[in-house]
């Protein structure tokens, strides 16, 4: 069953591991967001494209939700002795792949050639493409102005209050062929358990992409979505937050409203059961089990059951 | 007093070593060869700059003759993985060297002030000068026809015959104001013990630079050379087979020679001793000493020497 999943960070790559597990070698592709992208020292950082990366890579780093298991810090504390800001850390492997991207970006290489060929030297089964080779990068309106999204995320621990986002240069940003076709050959689209509103909602602005999957629907192949809101609160980041300043509910209802209209399955957690006729009364079937996937046992299981709910309408 | 001292890698990073050791702080200005340096993984690496630079800050790893003491290697074990060439080692707090002076070149800064900024960093009293902020890449003709300096010296480990050498580039590079500035201030000037052939000779190709040279000859700032070649062999690198496929004496009278006219005190070896009168045949003074400079005694000794030489004739 070929499987287009739309994915952010950590939420996204472990429901992408449990596809990943669930489907033969090959039939996951993964549409990740690069409104996260950063160029740090120089070099450009995709955060989101690499957490799946890595997770999908098996080398993800448990604990810290981001970066290679086991790493080292040598370069980093250089940076820091020569000069340089160092509140965004990058491991030594982490480094090596910033590298080699930047490195094959000015050689003239596309963003998703790059990356394809990291993800086979890593011996990735599945394949990752970033939503567009274009550059577009999320901001946030903060009681400090629009900073960028590392800035928000990253340096200032998501405290700030988020009172808007925007996503520059997804106007013009155009969606790659590989995203089109992967879309296009698609017979399930998943919308990952990433935060909505900047994780998932910067793929979907891409016109193209949107369109694509429009179409999907339109042929036949149903659409999931998987709530990060469980419990009224994000799994991680600031997800839950972040919906409430921008004026969403706090909730999978909240999360399922964003998507209504393009989704067909909604999954939403046990602890939420009494959500579900809310979410179907929004025209999207509601899919109640526990979503939690602390390990990879869940991760496939919510996979297995989330492809089995979108097979049962296809 | 103030010195400028021209320098390639190991040899003139010694000797450096001891010139700052011996001058009171400020007063050691090094013009370093750049037609070594050599883009790796998309960043740029100045190996003759980093190894007077790790030398003078005290970092220099002290057996293999470049990069850091107590060097880990995760960022190149992992480049290795991600495909790309591994015989170019480059150690993790190297390369966050490189990835700084990328940064701060892709940025808009000159080779120059990149370079000042690292050398302040790590606290450097002296100053690093590169030759040019300009491009010039050295290559050297072997019966593998013309090769890039580095895939000649660390690749092939300098085994091929060189026939020829040129320096691509050097005759549109421009000296920078910091080097011009520099030997128009100099009281005296050192040729280092580096090979005269593919360290020193890029910098004399300079025009300005040669020019600059002559002129402060002209005012009365003397000139030094400490020969490389010892009992007919060089020190560390390839200058004596260089020599000798090139068609010189391998000899520190075959280096005397190609400083004639430029010279006023050659510094040879006590091994050597015999030579003196050949080198005093050229026009200039023979000063012969013990010039093995393996600890950093020896390395004071050797500059105090030239230098007392070089005020002498002042």
């Amino acid at each position: 069953m070929r499987v287009v999943a739309l994915a952010g960070g950590v939420g996204g790559a472990r429901l992408a591991e449990g596809l990943q597990a669930a489907l033969p070698p090959g039939d996951l592709t993964v549409v990740a967001n690069t409104g996260d992208d950063t160029e740090r020292h120089g070099l450009l950082v995709c955060p989101d494209h690499d957490t799946v990366l890595y997770t999908l890579a098996g080398i993800a780093d448990p604990v810290q939700g981001w970066g290679i298991a086991g790493e080292s810090w040598a370069v980093m504390e250089r940076l820091g002795v020569l000069g340089e800001e160092t509140w965004f850390r990058l491991g030594d492997r982490d480094m090596a792949t910033h590298i080699v991207r930047t490195a094959r970006l000015r050689a003239g290489a596309r963003l998703t050639d790059a990356s394809l060929a990291i993800q086979a030297a890593l011996g990735v089964p599945s394949r990752i493409l970033p939503m567009t080779d274009d550059a577009v990068r999320t901001r946030v309106l903060t009681d400090e102005g629009w900073l960028e999204f590392q800035d928000y995320f990253v340096r200032l621990r998501q405290l700030p209050e988020v009172r808007a986002v925007r996503f520059d240069g997804v106007d013009v940003a155009e969606p790659t062929p590989e995203v089109l076709d992967a879309v296009d050959a698609a017979e399930v689209v998943v919308l990952c358990p990433s935060n909505p509103i900047v994780s998932v909602a910067p793929i979907l602005a891409i016109r193209g992409i949107r369109d694509a999957i429009r179409a999907a629907r339109g042929r036949g192949a149903p659409v999931a979505a998987v709530s990060p809101i469980v419990g009224g609160k994000a799994l991680k980041g600031p997800a839950d937050r972040m919906l409430a300043s921008l004026g969403h509910e706090v909730s999978a209802v909240g999360v399922a409203r964003l998507y209504a209209g393009m989704v067909d399955v909604f999954v939403l957690d046990a602890e939420d059961a009494a959500l579900a006729p809310d979410v179907e009364a929004l025209g999207m079937r509601a899919l109640v089990t526990d979503t939690i996937m602390t390990d990879g046992d869940a991760r496939v299981r919510v996979a297995r059951e989330t492809l089995a709910a979108l097979a049962a309408i296809a």
